[in-house]
C-alpha cells in the first residue's frame, strides 16, 4: 500500500467524531460573494456539500447572486440602483432578479451538484409558498419590490430534503398582500429559514476573514462572540457597517433556536468542511451562552 | 335554497363519474402558445389544474415560453435565429432561454397556483438530473444549444407529486456529454416525461382547434385518430407543417404505454377540465386500437 | 366546446375554495326524516356524499330509520309505543330495530353509495364497542331497551375512514351492564360521534327550513344562532318542542369541540353540498362565539 | 401451586407448535346449523375465535341464518320455499332474508365477540362492493333473488382483519346487473372469499362427522379425501345429497388455492380449536396432492 | 373428539382474559438460580416465553449465571472470591463472568428458544451500548469490576423486540469511564432495564417461595406487599439478608414506573405462566397503592 | 486557514466518487488473523467500520479467533488437536470455542466499535436461527463439531442493519439434525452469509499481500483474477495450501451472486477503506468476467 493511501486513510478516519456530531442535523449555509464568482471556489463548496450529504448532514444551501443581477441589468441597459446599501427594485428590476437569481444562478448551482454526482433540488420562495413577505418600510424610504419576511412554511424545503436531495434555495418571496414576487436578503431568509428547520448550525459564507477587531488586521480576528457582547462590541464600533446586519442575522436566528451561527471566509478553500470537520475553527463563531 | 345555488350541486355531482375514471391517476400537460398569453385563459388553466388537484387527479405540467423568450432576446437585442422551426441556441441564447423559462415563466406559473390556494414546486430538467440529453444531430444542421433526450429519470418528478405538490416543468436537459444545459421542445420533453411517469394521458394545449381535414374549415375536425392511421393521414397531407411533430410526440407516448394522448385547443376558457371532467370530447384524441 | 360546457368548467372551479377549506377534515351528517324516504332526494343525498369523498372530506353518515321501523312492526302486527316522543322498546321491538337499521336501512344506504362508484362500509354501534350506553333514565319512565350514550370508541370509524369508506353508521349500542342492545336516538349519537372524531361540522338533515323565529313562516329563519344564546330562545319558546333536542345535540357537539354545528333542511335537494360548497348559508347554523 | 395451574400451564404450552405454524395466516370459517343455535356451542365457537385471535391467527367469519330466517318468516306470516333445497327468494323474503343477516345474526356474532373481550366488524358481502352476483340460472329453474358470485373483492375484510377485528361475514351480494341485492349460499360464499384472501384453510362448520363411508355409521368417518378420489365417492354414493354441494365447495376452493379444507362436526364444543391446536384430526380433510 | 382434546380446548379458552390484559406489554423476567439449572425448569421457562411471545406479551428476559462462572473459574483453577455477597470481580474473573455469560449461558438460552420454534436474540450490555456502568464503590471496599449502572439506553433492545425477537440479555456494562467490561448484578439490571423500558411488571424467578413471615414456615407466604410497608417488614426482620437488595429492586421498579413487581418460585414448572395466565396469584407481589 | 485543514479537506472530497459507487450496498469483511492480534491493527480496523457506516455503507464483520480460542484451550488444560488444518472439536472444546468466540472477540469487537462513537450488534450463528449446519463430513474423518453450513436466514442480520448496528458475526450455527452447537469455518460463514444478504462485496482479511504467483516474493502479487481461471492457477500450484479454500470462498460467493470478492493483507494499516474507497488496488480481487 503507498504512503499516500494510508494518509488519506487515515484523515478520513479523523473525521469520525465530527460526522457523528453532525449526522442527521441540518445546516443552512449562505452563499454568495467572492465564493460564488471563482471557479475553483465554486467547485470546492460544491465538493463540500456533497460530502457532506453524502455523510449523512443536511445541508440547505441559500444563495443571493448580486454580481450575476447587476451584469444582466447592464446587459439590458438598466442601471443598478441602491439606497442605503438596499438595491432599489423597480418592477422591471424585479423581473431580472428573478430570472437570475431563479433561472441562472440557482440552476447553475443545482447542475454542479449532479455533475458532482450528488442530488439537489432548486427552489425559490415561491414555491411550495415557503417565503412569504410584505413590502420592506424602513427608514420612510421606498425600496421597490424589496421585502420583509412575514412567515417562512419549510414543507416544501423538507420534502426536498427528506426526498435525499440538497435543496438550493434562491431568496425571492411571495407578497402577502399584493402577490407580487419581493427581492429579500439573502443573508436574513437564511437565518429565517434556519430557524423555521430547526437548524443546528448557520453557516455565512463571506468575503471577510471573520470580526476583526482591527477591521485592517487580519490577526485580529475574534474567534467566539458570545450573543450578549454583540451591544457592545457595536458601542465600541467593532461591528459597523455591513457587519452590522450580518451579525444581526446570526443573533437573530440563535434567538430563533439555531444552536450556532459562523461568518467564515468563502475566499479560503474548503472553508464548510473545516468548519464543520475539524478542530480548527475559522472566522467567528456566535454562541448563546 | 336559490336556484343557483342547485344548478351547481347538480352540475357538481355530474361530474362524479368522470373524477372517479381519473382519480390517482397521472396526467401530463403541455402549456403553452396563446393559453399562456391571455391573463383570462391563464387564470383558467390555473383553475383548472388546482381543481384536478383537489379530486386527486395528479398533474403534471411541462411548459414552454417561446414568445417570453423572444421578448427577452430583443431585449438585451440578440436577435431570434430558427432554422427549420429549432431556434438556433448559441450559448448566449441559451442562457436567456434558462432564465426566461425557469427564472420567469415557470416561477409565475408556480406562484399562480399558490395564490389559487394550490401548492406547486417549480422545477427544470436539470433538478434531479431529470432530463438528460445530447446535441441535436439532424439534417447535418448544427443548432447550437439544442438537445434530443436520452433519458429522464422521473424520481424528482414524484418526490414533489407525492408530497402534494402540483409540478410545473421547464425543459431544460443536462448534457450527458458535457454537463451544458440544453434547450428541449415542450412537447417532445411532455412525451417523454408522460412515458416516464406512466401517465394515463398526455394533453396538448395548443392554439388551434385539433387535427382538421380541412386546414382553413373548423368544421372538419377529426375527433379520434387511431394510431396506425396517422401514416395515411401524412400521406394525404392532412397532418402537415407543425402538426407532424406534435402528432408524432403523441404517437410516440403511445407506443411508450401513455394511455391516450389529445390535442386540444387552449384559446377555450377550461377546455382542460372539458376534456377530463365531461363526455363534450373536444380536440383530437389520439387512440392505440 | 359548448355554452354548457364551459357553463358546468366554470361552476367547478368556483368550488375550489370550499373544497380548500374542508379538505381531509371530517363532517358527521346525521340523515334521516323525508330526506330518506324520497328517492330523489336519497339520490341527491348520496351524490352529495360521494362528491363530497371524492374531493376529499372525510364524511361519516349517522342514520335512523323511524318510518322503517314502524312499517316492519305493523307487518308483525305490533304496536308502535311512544313515551314523551320516545319509542318504547321491549325486547321484541328492538330485535326488528336492529333487523330494520341494520339489516335494511344501512345496506340500502351502503348499496346507493357502492352503486354511484363510492366505497362505503355499514356499521353499527355494536361494531368494534363503538357506542356503549346504560339503560335510559328519564322522568322515572320505562322505556324498554332505549340507552344512553356512556361511551364512544371512534378506532373502528376511522379504520373504515383510513380505508378510504364512508362509514354508514346504524345507531345501535352495546350495554355495559347486560349486553344488551340498545336503541339510540341518531341526533345524540350524531353528536357524540362528532365529538369523538374531532370533527369539523355535524350537520342534522331534518324536515324544516331550521330554526323559525315563527314557526309558521318560513322567513323569519334565524341564520346563525351564538351558543349562549339558546337558552335566551328556549325562554322565549321560539326553540320548543321537538327542537329542543336537535339543538341541545348542537350546543353540546360544540362544547365538545366541534367547530360549528347545522340543521338544515333535507327537503331541499342537495342540501349538503350547498353547505358546505358554496356561499350560500342555509338553515340554521350555530356557532360558539 | 396447585396442580390445576400446572396441568393448565401445561396444556397451553402444548399448543405451541400449531399456534407457529398457523400464526399470520388466514382461516376462513363458515358457522351456521347447530353451532348456532346452542347457546353453549355458540359461546365455544365464539370463545375459540377470540383464542385464536389473539394468538395471531386470523379468523374470517363467514355465516349463514337460515333458521333465523325461517322464524322471521313464519312471524310476517310469509311461507319459506324450497325448491331443489334453495330458498325461492322473492323480493319480500329478500328484504327478509338481508334483515335477519345483516341485522340479526351478523350484530349478533359481533356483540358476542366484543363481549369476550374481542374486536369484530360486521359485514356484508354488499359493503366495499365485497360480493358481486348476478341471478342464478340453473335447470331452467326460476329461484328469484338467489345469486351467483361472479367477483370477489376482498379489501374491505382486508380492511377489517388488518385492524385487529375479526371480520364477520354476511353473504348478501350486490347484483352486477341489477344492483338488487341476492342471496348466496354461505358455504359458496366461504369457499370464494377463501380464494381471494388466499387462505390457508376453509373450515366448514357442519351438524354432521364428516364424511361417512357409510352414513349411519359414525365410524366409517373418512379422515382425509384427496381432491382427485372425489369422483369416485360420487360415482359409488358415498358423497351425495347434501354433501353435494359442500365437498365441491371444499374441492373449488383447493383449485382456487387454498391449502387444506374441512369438514367438522359443529355439533361438537371447541371443534374449531381442537382442528387447528391439536393433533387430533376431526371430521373430514380435504386435500390436495 | 377425545375428552382430553375438550378439555385442552377448554383450558386454552380460560386464558383469554388474562392474555387480554397483558397483550403488547413488555414484561421483564429476571432468570437465574436453581430454574437455570434443572433441564426441565429450564425447558418450562423456554416454553412459557415462547408462549407468551405467541400471545403477543413482549418478553425481556435477563440472566445471570453464578453457577456456571463458579465452575468455569474451578476449571481454570481460580478461585471464587465474594465480598459481602459480591464476587469479586479481578481482570482475569471479569473475563470469564463475560465469557461464560455471553458466550455460554446467553447463546444456550438463544438455541432453546429456536428448537421450540421461537425467535429470540443474545444481547449483552455492551451491545448497542446498552447498559453503562461505574465502578461500585460501597462500604470503602474495593470490588474490582463490579459496576454500579448509571445509563440505560434501551434502543438495541426494542430493535430485536419489535423485529420478533426475544431479547435475552447478559448483564454486563460497559464502563463509562475506562471502557472496561463490568459486571452487573442481573436482578439489579432487570429492574433499570424494565423501568426504561416502560414495562408493565417485573418478575423475578427465585429459589424460594416469596417473602414469608417465617423464613421455616413456606404456609406464612405474604402475597401482596405495598410499596409503603417494605420499611416496617424491614424493621421487623422478615424482610432480611438476601431479600434486601431483591426487594429494593422491585420498590425501586416501582418507583421508575413499571406497575407491578413478583417475586416468584423459579422452582416450581411453569410458575411464569401462571402468574401471568392464571387467577392464581403465586409468590410475593409488590404493588404501589 | 492551515495547510493540514486544506488537506484534509481535500482528502476528504477526493473519496466523494468511492462513497457514492458503494453507499446503501451491503459489503461483508472476514475479519481474523493478525489484523485481531495487533492493538493498533485492531483500532484501525473498528476505524475504518465506523467511517464507512457512517458515510452509509453497510458492513457486515464476520470473525474468527483462533489463537484466543488455544489460548484458552490451554489455561483449561485442553490440548488443540488440528486434522488436514481443522480443529479436531469435541463437546468440551465446542463450549470452549462458543465462549471465546461469542463471549469475548465478538464483545469485545461490539465494545471497541461502541468506544468509537459507532453502533454494534453482537450476533452469532445461534441468534434467530441465522446459521444452521450438519456435522462435517469430509474425507471419512470424525471432527467432532465442525459443521457444513446447510441453510442462512440473514433476517437477524438485516434486523440488526436496518435498526442502524453493524452486526458482529461469531461463527457458530445451531445443529439442524441434533439441537448442538456447531464451529464454522470463519471464511466459509462470511461467503455464506455475503450470498444470502446479496452483498456487493466480501472481503477477507488475511496476514498475506494477495495471491503470489510466487509465494516468496510479494512483487509477484497477482491484482486481478477471473473466476474461470481459478482451476489453472490450482493446475500450476500458485493456488495451494491454506490458499485454496480461501480462494474457494470468493469463487463460490461469486456463483451466489455478490459481485466482487478480495484476499487483502490485514497486516497493513486502513487496508479496508483503501480498498473500498480509493484507486489503489491492493491484495487480490476476484472477478466474475
Amino acid at each position: 500500500m503507498s504512503d499516500v493511501s494510508f494518509e488519506r486513510s487515515h484523515t478520513l478516519v479523523q473525521a469520525i467524531p465530527y460526522i457523528q456530531q453532525f449526522r442527521g442535523k441540518t445546516v443552512v449555509v449562505k452563499y454568495g460573494g467572492n465564493a460564488m464568482v471563482s471557479e475553483q471556489l465554486k467547485y470546492d463548496v460544491i465538493s463540500d456539500i456533497v460530502l457532506l450529504s453524502l455523510v449523512g448532514i443536511h445541508i440547505v444551501l441559500v444563495h443571493g447572486g448580486g454580481p450575476e443581477i447587476n451584469q444582466m441589468l447592464k446587459r439590458v441597459g438598466k442601471e443598478s440602483k441602491f439606497i442605503n446599501g438596499l438595491r432599489y427594485t423597480d418592477a422591471e428590476t424585479m423581473d431580472i432578479v428573478k430570472m437570475v437569481l431563479c433561472g441562472k444562478v440557482n440552476k447553475e448551482l443545482v447542475s454542479l451538484i449532479e455533475q458532482r454526482g450528488g442530488k439537489a433540488m432548486g427552489l425559490s420562495g415561491l414555491d411550495g409558498n415557503m417565503l412569504r413577505a410584505k413590502k420592506l418600510e424602513k427608514d420612510g424610504v421606498d425600496y421597490g419590490f424589496v421585502g420583509d419576511i412575514t412567515e417562512v412554511d419549510p414543507d416544501v424545503i423538507k420534502t426536498a430534503r427528506d426526498g435525499g436531495y440538497v435543496p438550493i434555495i434562491a431568496t425571492i418571496a411571495a407578497g402577502v398582500d399584493d402577490g407580487n414576487a419581493y427581492n429579500i436578503n439573502a443573508d436574513t431568509a437564511a437565518a429565517e429559514i434556519a430557524i423555521a428547520l430547526g437548524a443546528e448550525k448557520l453557516i455565512l459564507l463571506t468575503d471577510i476573514k471573520g470580526l476583526l477587531r482591527d477591521k485592517d488586521d487580519e490577526s485580529t480576528l475574534i474567534p467566539v462572540v458570545r450573543a450578549h457582547e454583540v451591544d457592545a462590541l457595536k458601542a465600541e464600533g467593532i461591528i459597523s457597517g455591513g457587519m452590522i446586519p450580518k451579525i444581526d442575522c446570526c443573533v437573530n436566528a440563535m434567538k430563533g433556536g439555531v444552536k450556532r451561527t459562523h461568518i467564515i471566509d468563502g475566499r479560503e478553500r474548503h472553508s464548510i468542511l473545516v468548519e464543520l470537520l475539524s478542530d480548527e475553527g475559522i472566522g467567528t463563531m456566535f454562541i448563546n451562552e
